[in-house]
């Protein structure tokens, strides 16, 4: 069968020495690196290593028909090679080897070679006529093992959910025209509601299964459908029929709670104003009780004082109303009341004004419109009183005394729409990133010759530094989310206080987080990216107002910066707020430790590996901002400067608070869940996405660290070599981890994904 | 007229305690304030200083009476408010004074209470019936007189086409449905071509003024109308026309120049490939000449390989398509060669395929397409021989015989168009910027109590730190485009290497800006934002693809700091490489001095502020980032790595190079240009401007300065504090510099900009 008998040996390089001979040019220096380790191979005799160096001499290369020999030997082997190996071409040439030898071992002078010279699978496998095996078997984690993990306990809601969104439904489609876009939305929703989905939340009595956890995770997946999709259920059972849940008390629940479950009542939910955005408080809409008729007369003052951006105000038979509630002439605060906006023939009832807002940047498959009210009538039942109503004397009567608190109860509501958003902004991100990183495990493009095959776009360090990070925080993020979710449905805890300031800081930073991911994966797609059939598109039009609705992220991010500090109890606009911060400043800088200069300048890899580092830097940082920020505003408040514009001047250093605080929650929670991970292998895998996330953090605001002190110059960019090269460890999984998200494929329609 | 007479120093105080009485609760520290202050006026008498210290008893506040006397004294006076002034409250308490008394001068101690308490215009200016002064003349800069400092020599130019661009067929609207979109843009297009501004950058012979510069001015301003008739006009003129003039001879020009600047032949540029984007010189469609026949064959041969993302394809009848020309069997590299699409029926002809890219995130007014060839034939004449031609002989000769050199000339006529696309970019941001600082000049939210206006906006320290540094790059950016447009239309610069460099750097650092700008943009107007009649949206959705059109950011981004790099004329694939890397760090090793720790320290304004500062920062960074590449990769090459492997493993440290130097050049041609600007008032604020952007710019990289020692903790805290202060002091101008811009008013339709 051969011209010549190799030994085992000397055959372990013949895969070598036929990838180096395929390129043309073997240059000084890469002679250099082989020579090197064939005279320091000890598995080679004499003789062989005579053989093999009379292959190196560039003037007299190894003739064609010897080449052609080479080839013949690695053909018939049958070996296929393993592109997901460590170290692909080494075990590829043992294989080889042990086709035509016994015993034979792996060469670590050939790995040498392997790395010293940077030999990709890309740079050779398209010289052997083997085939490639891609058997995700071999080293590689599990998708499914993975997913599992991330559905947790929701596994099974979330499995049969994927399954009814194969319904032809739910194919995907461009719809430019936006009234049969929102038609088709409408479908959806209807058909979700059919099946029960839209009631999830609810208790039994209403068709629901009292499952929000639930809820939250499939309302995820509706991401994988279409945005406008999410935001349109969303809005007709989160917020419509959630403020009938939660704001009302039986009686409305029996009467309105099972038709807006299943969709058969459509419902907006009327509170932000043109006038007012973010300041809820000041809207200017009234409901002002006439104890005469047992009515209230709900009116648009002004201009300016219409609803605005209202989902569904289109489609809307009736809507929940946040007003000024008027009651003995005396404002008793904000209160959301049903008014009725359309006849059984969907036309608008006397005195109500509905326009539509138009076409949009993304979201045009939801009716987003302005009401405005003129004077109009509603029984005084109509007021969802669980925290405010109006005896049948005719007075007005709550059990939360304090107005400030009974409007943070109500609007505490809001919170697990919040946790929804920012769960929808992380399936944006989620489904970007899988079609980014599919697309890059098959794209390639450039190399240094033209005949070999360009490079993977996944293979590109930049490329590995742009998108692995971005999927760690995806991890980490879920994790996070599903945590808060938990821990909001919790009923042991009454007070939901701290998780809403959490959720606050939480959905500010992850929704960021979606618009910052679904850009890198639009720009890291090329053009391709740019077309509405690769779905990034779309996702990056829909996800951009998760930043501003359900609270605009710079408000709530100075929302939850204020929680960290209230955390003392401080009530920041009582008069005794001097002598809290002086208590608290006092509290906080012995918590705050010296860093000692041999630990600011710790580089060694199980050091910067180490979740307690990470940890404490993160609760370092927290802890400081918290510090300096409570001294600045006791100064302002010492000179004399009213605390509203104390708060005013320390506005920006409030926002950091807000991301670290966030960061510091998102990433404890994702550790605490790590050691829940049963098989040791996955949980290393999410120990390694942790410290990615952590590091990667840590780097983005390492111009703090070093002006602290905290980190010196050498630890400082020991991180960021730590970064690249955690995204490189991490590369071989890549495929796996974006499996891991569990997006189904008759969801993924993006050609470039498949 | 009066009950009392008060003496002129007492009557200053008067508006400053109606102010104060009028919000119902002076505090215990408010009145400390005011008190310390009246008791060191030195201008009060004793009995003054009594008087207004009785006024300042909170247990016996100015009786209503004495209220309302107040404030028709300050009515009788008919003063008006000027918000613009820089101490307003004590201005306008000067000047009712003076309405009673002679020689009223400024009071100091006012200005202190106005300080302290930080009372801003936006919280009295709706207590006092008086008109509110809002006349741009007072201290304000001029919008009109900065919109000519930014034309500079183009202004005749501009203007002329800015008075074009009132013609109701560029007024905006909605298309939905791309073909119809397509059809407008195309007839706005044609109307333009009719006008002479199509060919504007082609020689008098064929319809033009030569006009390289004024055609890249107007470009930007045709973002004001739309992107999608920016880049139809850039495809037509720019590329298609742009490669005739430049890759093609005389009997080109002579035949297709003309009709290409009327509009009256349509043409496409049919460079880019699906299978390998970026990689233009791996491209594989072929021209093969077949000397017999005279003609060339044009042919795409696989699936991967045919022409993608061509703008124009579907309106065309002629494309430029760049293949690899192959003559007597040798691939003489890429070269464009004419090919008709279409007959004069808009037929495809024989061979020809053409598919719709279908619709896209934005630019759906473009008419982007594939296009296949197979086996198409041509007369040898459409070869564009101006580099390359085919002899009458059959063989192929060029002048310039590196084919590397060859290939790197052709691609050098792209750099105009990626000048244009820079400043697209830009005027994207700058429309975007206008609309969102005009809408926080207007629009309200939020204030400490419901009795007072909410504040503006544009009030807010998070805001203003928001908005104004990406105000300030915008002017910088545009100086430096201006001026590598001119270096690049300037014949006695025969070699145009370095501007293809710092054009590849800058083209990548500006869209990226242009793209953050727009983002920031849509945030900081909240849910207005997102609709698309503000025209935020689709500007957000147009200007995204410019990150990668005409080059990619990434792979220009380590085009320019290759180029740093061979500054040394290192050719960095020969042997001599490694020689030429070991001089390179000599040299730069000898420029980098060891920073004196008195200098990483230095935090008072003047050197804050001083140019020489932020000139030595950004040169130590660019030099110090060089010096650390050429020592990586000579270490990968002495290990034997080859240098195509090396440069993959410092990839993210050449795309910090390449920021890095072109921040330095957009601000070093930014104070150059300063030098020439006669005003000198108006040229201090540009300084401002440019000092807020080198702050911010070197702010953003702090964590290496500090990293590098190159600023110490204090340095780099001082500098964050130095950005926001210098926003808040350019806080009166924002209204002048988005004037500045010069937006007609007829094209800035949005209606939260008016």
């Amino acid at each position: 069968m051969t011209k010549e008998k190799y030994t085992a040996e000397v055959l372990q390089y013949i895969p070598v020495f036929y990838i180096i001979w395929s390129d043309d040019l073997l240059s000084a220096s890469e002679i250099n690196v082989v020579e090197n380790v064939i005279s320091e191979d000890t598995s080679l005799t004499k003789s062989d290593k005579k053989k093999l160096l009379s292959w190196l001499d560039v003037k007299n290369p190894p003739k064609n028909e010897l080449f052609k020999f080479w080839k013949q030997l690695i053909l018939n082997s049958g070996v296929k090679l393993v592109e997901q190996e460590t170290h692909p071409l080494t075990v590829f040439s043992q294989k080889v080897a042990s086709y035509y030898h016994n015993n034979v071992t792996f060469n670590d002078q050939i790995k040498e070679i392997e790395i010293n010279l940077g030999i990709q699978p890309n740079h050779y496998n398209h010289l052997f006529e083997v085939h490639i095996d891609v058997d995700n078997n071999s080293v590689q984690y599990s998708g499914k093992l993975i997913d599992e993990i991330l559905k947790g306990k929701q596994a099974k809601v979330v499995d049969r959910f994927r399954n009814v969104l194969k319904d032809p439904i739910f194919s995907w489609e461009i719809y430019r025209d936006k009234e049969k876009f929102r038609n088709h939305v409408l479908e959806q929703v209807s058909f979700l509601a059919k099946k029960g989905y839209g009631a999830m939340a609810y208790s039994k009595a209403y068709g629901g299964t009292d499952d929000m956890e639930g809820y939250a995770a499939i309302f995820e997946n509706l991401m994988y459908v279409d945005g406008s999709l999410a935001i349109k259920f969303g809005v007709q059972f989160g917020l419509f029929g959630g403020s009938i849940q939660k704001l009302g008390t039986k009686k409305h629940h029996d009467k309105y709670l099972t038709d807006a479950g299943t969709a058969e009542l459509l419902g907006c939910f009327a509170m932000t104003e043109t006038g007012h955005g973010s300041n809820v408080r000041g809207i200017k809409t009234t409901a002002t009780y006439n104890h005469n008729t047992g009515t209230l007369v709900i009116d648009t003052p002004g201009d300016n004082d219409n609803k605005e951006y209202i989902g569904n105000a289109l489609h809307s038979t009736i809507a929940s109303v946040f007003a000024q509630l008027i009651v003995n002439g005396k404002n008793e605060g904000v209160h959301a009341i049903l008014v009725p906006l359309r006849n059984e023939n969907h036309e608008l009832l006397s005195g109500i004004k509905v326009e539509d807002n138009g076409y949009k940047l993304g979201l045009n498959g939801v009716d987003n419109g302005k009401i405005w009210f003129k004077q109009v009538t509603v029984p005084k039942e109509n007021l969802l009183n669980k925290y405010g109503t109006i005896l049948a004397n005719g007075d007005y009567y709550s059990e939360i005394k304090n107005p400030n608190k009974r409007f943070f109860t109500m609007l505490g509501t809001l919170v697990g729409g919040r946790i929804c958003v920012a769960r929808a902004g992380l399936g944006g991100a989620k489904f970007a990133l899988t079609i980014a990183i599919k697309h890059a495990l098959k794209r390639r493009q450039f190399n240094d010759s033209v005949k070999i095959q360009e490079d993977l776009l996944m293979d590109y360090p930049l490329h590995q530094l742009r998108l692995t990070p971005l999927l760690a925080s995806a991890y980490v993020y879920h994790i996070t989310l599903d945590k808060m979710m938990r821990l909001y449905c919790d009923e042991t805890q009454p007070d939901k206080r701290q998780i809403e300031t959490q959720v606050a800081g939480l959905k500010s930073i992850i929704t960021w987080y979606a618009n910052d991911t679904i850009q890198e994966c639009r720009e890291a797609c090329g053009g391709k990216g740019y077309l509405l059939e690769n779905r990034i598109a779309d996702l990056k039009g829909d996800v951009d107002i998760f930043t501003t609705f359900e609270g605009d992220n710079n408000v709530l991010l100075q929302l939850a910066a204020k929680g960290v500090l209230s955390d003392f109890k401080a009530e920041f606009n009582s008069a005794g707020f001097s002598s809290v911060l002086k208590l608290l400043s006092t509290q906080l800088s012995d918590k705050l430790s010296t860093i000692n200069p041999l630990y600011s300048n710790k580089t060694d890899k199980a050091h910067l590996y180490n979740q307690k580092f990470h940890v404490h830097a993160f609760e370092h940082r927290t802890r400081r901002l918290t510090y300096t920020i409570a001294m600045r505003i006791r100064g302002y408040i010492k000179k004399g400067i009213p605390s509203y514009q104390a708060f005013l001047k320390v506005q920006t250093h409030l926002m950091t608070l807000g991301k670290a605080y966030s960061t510091e929650l998102a990433y404890k929670s994702f550790i605490e869940h790590n050691n829940t991970i049963g098989d040791p292998q996955h949980k290393a895998l999410f120990e390694k996405l942790g410290t990615l996330y952590a590091l990667h953090e840590i780097r983005k605001d390492a111009s703090w660290y070093l002006e602290q002190g905290y980190i010196g110059s050498t630890k400082s960019k020991a991180i960021r070599q730590r970064v690249e090269r955690l995204c490189t460890e991490l590369r071989p999984h890549l495929a796996s981890l974006v499996d891991g998200f569990g997006i189904p494929d008759y969801l993924l329609s993006a050609p470039i994904a498949n």
